[in-house]
């Protein structure tokens, strides 16, 4: 879950708060964070945007399957306005807990507060426990639990959060490990100002968002064959609407390797020519470290090799 | 917005509620819906287990770029679980308005109510016009509003709801048209147990999930080829983590044309033979009404020529 | 050498002739020719008009790699005028003899009489052995040896020929085996009217000339996509001049399975749809028997359950 | 049907002989050669063998639809051996004569000397002019017409040649223009040793030789996408058997443009990597002058705008 390379001039960090999401999880599970800084904003945008104004250096934001909202709002926030890179990722294991106020029963909780999406995740084990339970939504998991934690009047009994947020809290911990699928993981970045390029470790992934000259069948297929003849594969790729229409879209994609890579770079060139626009958002360090496989012919000392052979045909 | 053939047979509704959501304002534009039963549901998955269980015959849900949350729950829902297809989409305009009980100045408010979504798309009018307003996050727009048309205590002054919402509750409409990207659409769309096929329009669009027999560089560019030869474009594609794991995807799609088209049916089949599975979602007829382009030699005249010409070829 | 299936309403058989080239070799190899009417005929024009004119059922012509030359002739013969197929070929291992009158030495050897495409095979043996002889061209290599055995005044004073065309023709063979490649191979095709098919095997070839619709990048990667997206292998492919003149180019193609099977049927199909035109020439065991091996998804049994699907979701 | 820019240093010209052949006009034609030493050699091999050993500086052989023969010698012999490069083409009309000896008039010609090629493109005229007529295979057409210009003893009555080959022989033409297909064209090619590299005019072709990793469904597709994510179009493409065997092939390939283009090197980078091998037979002038039309993101500035735009990432 650490960069195989601390980015030591990062020294102030913003995170989508308040403490005890699991953001600020994923945040402290980043080497280069313990001791430093951590602000929590109210959302993806005002966190990204305190960076943007020099106010941190680096923000934790939720990308792909979070429990706090945020990944649309990431995606989109990344691919507008000021550029913006990605220079690490953390997956976070999702585990809930439903705590109370000291002397709550379980059949006592009429109501549950909890963030919309981790409501989403807990649905069936509160229809099997709590049936009757309202909900109620909350700005984040650890908010929930911070109100119940409290003094103030609440409107519900009971929180949904993560476990580091009921410990020390004052709450008891009513249920553990609720979350209806089990082995669920949340993905994280890291996000810096350009700039800050970390090193190539071996196991890394490039980000980018892909703008297409025009809409055709088969532009896409087009796109991918500049991955393919380079042998480079893809983790993630989503359509978006491009400026909250619909019928217009960019492409944000995951790639295995990094822009220093040989056949990322031609590949991103590749690109670069071919697409109305190409963002790039960053190459970092895979969280889960599994290092890339080259295929047959694309290592950088296969394109050392052919760059030297036409040289000679050129000569 | 509305279907070339209305779907007689749907008669009660469900819908991601309360009353007076964007999605109930799709559900009205829906040409079929006029006069029938409609009923709110508290959650998109509360609705489609609605419309599973037989208590509804179609269900309208928000699945892309939606203000009221709902989209990934919708994909999700719709990938896994008892079968369902979409049987039709609508588009509504999103515009907000902001409004409070009556009295109330615009300098008066001190927290806002909507739902968090809402909230991330008013969030330029908001910072400019109420910059020390708090947020208070809701179920829906709606909720918001209703809260606040009610008797009870709120905490918040004023809500950020759609236009219809506001009116007839009594409530004063403060602001219009605050949202900050104009423009912006949702789409929602319609679904229904698996048995009901909208006749085909000429301007249709079908829905696929892909799950790949393995992941390694390329595939996704052979699954694009079953597309590609049979000349059908994409107009969404979204890689989505399968089971709430990383590192396993599935693939999203919507495409245009109807089942019934001879090249849609063809390339169904190729990727039912490469993939490891195919979920159909859905035939149905686009809310744009943008008829589709066969490319040359990909009319069902053009596949039944060579049909007819293989037949003779084998005879 | 044989087919798994003779074709036995195939009575008449002719051949680029004369008796004892390797073109007969090749016929004589063929199960069905036993104790048939052989004709042989002085070019490959000559047997496919005999052919078309129903003078003999079937043609034995090289068409790969030949020491009689034909190669061009007849993919061009093929590609254009009255329609034939490919119903069966052969594979002939290609070796040389030097053969003479009885009496010559090897060292009286001034000339050397054969076909053009066998003399260009033997050129290093010959240029050991023999350096000071000529070369005399010949109509084939039986030719050259029929004149040497024949009572006329010919110019030269050896052939190089079939071992066959020497055996029983009075001549002496001065040296055996002086081909310049080992383990050289000529293929031969089996040609006859429209209407005849042989039986799928399940080792089987297709061959076809597609035209293309225009010329531009990527449209024979197109052209590819057909064959890919349904899992069939190419064993040939030429892109060939279209009409003598150099700028239009047709492609002349071989590929693994037979018509009837599903795969193959489903790409000429698409192929149909999107070229400019297909011609079809014919479908017909291997000579070499190698199994076709059905990538995963294209066997027949995989095609039917995808229709049975299709037809399930249209229902 | 001349370079853009001679290659001055050739003086010395090798060609299919004799004098008077198709590809003896070829290089007459050729701007550099005039005035130039110009040797026949009796076969495409006896040519590039004396160009590789240094008699001669350069070779003009037939590679495409010829006359003379040689094309699949052509295209073997610069496919193997040492090797050497092609630095120029030329096109060169083909228009037939039958000629003879004074006082022989049409209807008294039993024989007709030619090559065989060349007799395959008069058959038609034949068969309606002179049904009865015999057919001698000659080495060259050239060299049918000087048998029958010279004193000796020939076989045959007539010669079918080009009409240079007649003029000023001594011999009557007969009849002109006898050719079956009008506008044909026979393509020839300039070879040099390596090291001579003609400047790039705007109208290029190149040709390679391509050797794959392994024979699998989809390999040709992998190859044509290393051209396509280029925007490199292929004007000739054939696959021919490796090494005298069937089942092995390479692929012989005419693309647009030159080595020194920026989307040709990466696209003969690409290939590099991903083929067992490849062999660069050359750039040159295109005969027919038609410029090359880049496509959108593929000329030598939209390479360097991209070059840099990596660069600043990296940076």
């Amino acid at each position: 879950m650490t960069p195989a390379r601390p980015l030591e001039h990062l020294r102030r960090f913003g995170y989508l708060g308040p403490r005890g999401t699991f953001t600020q999880m994923a945040l402290e599970a980043w080497t280069g964070a313990a001791g430093s800084e951590q602000l929590p904003y109210g959302s993806v945008d005002a966190a990204l945007d305190a960076l943007r104004g020099g106010a941190v250096d680096a923000a934790m934001v939720p990308i792909e399957n979070s429990v706090e909202g945020g990944v649309s709002a990431t995606l989109d926030a990344l691919a507008t306005g000021e550029p913006l890179v990605v220079v690490g990722e953390v997956l976070v294991p999702i585990t809930f807990v439903l705590c109370a106020r000291p002397g709550t029963s379980l059949g006592a909780v009429r109501a549950v507060g909890t963030h919309s999406h981790a409501w989403a995740q807990v649905r069936r084990w509160v229809g099997a426990h709590l049936p009757a339970a309202a909900y109620v939504p909350t700005l984040s998991t650890a908010a929930a639990a911070a109100a119940l934690a409290g003094d103030g009047e609440v409107v519900f009994d009971a929180a949904v959060c993560a476990p580091g947020a009921a410990t020390g809290s004052g709450l008891e911990v009513l249920a553990r490990d609720i979350g209806d699928s089990s082995g669920a993981v949340t993905r994280f970045v890291l996000v810096a100002r350009p700039g800050t390029l970390p090193a190539p470790t071996g196991a890394d992934k490039t980000t980018v968002v892909l703008y297409q000259q025009e809409d055709h069948p088969g532009g896409l297929l087009e796109l991918l064959e500049q991955f393919a003849s380079r042998g480079v594969n893809l983790t993630r790729l989503e359509s978006r609407p491009v400026g909250g229409q619909m019928g217009r879209y960019c492409f944000s994609i995951d790639l295995e390797g990094h822009v220093n890579d040989a056949r990322v770079g031609e590949t991103l060139m590749g690109l670069k020519r071919v697409c109305a626009d190409v963002r790039f958002l960053g190459s970092y360090a895979r969280a889960d470290g599994v290092p890339a496989v080259a295929r047959q012919g694309t290592t950088d000392a296969d394109f050392e090799a052919a760059a030297a052979w036409l040289a000679r045909l050129r000569a």
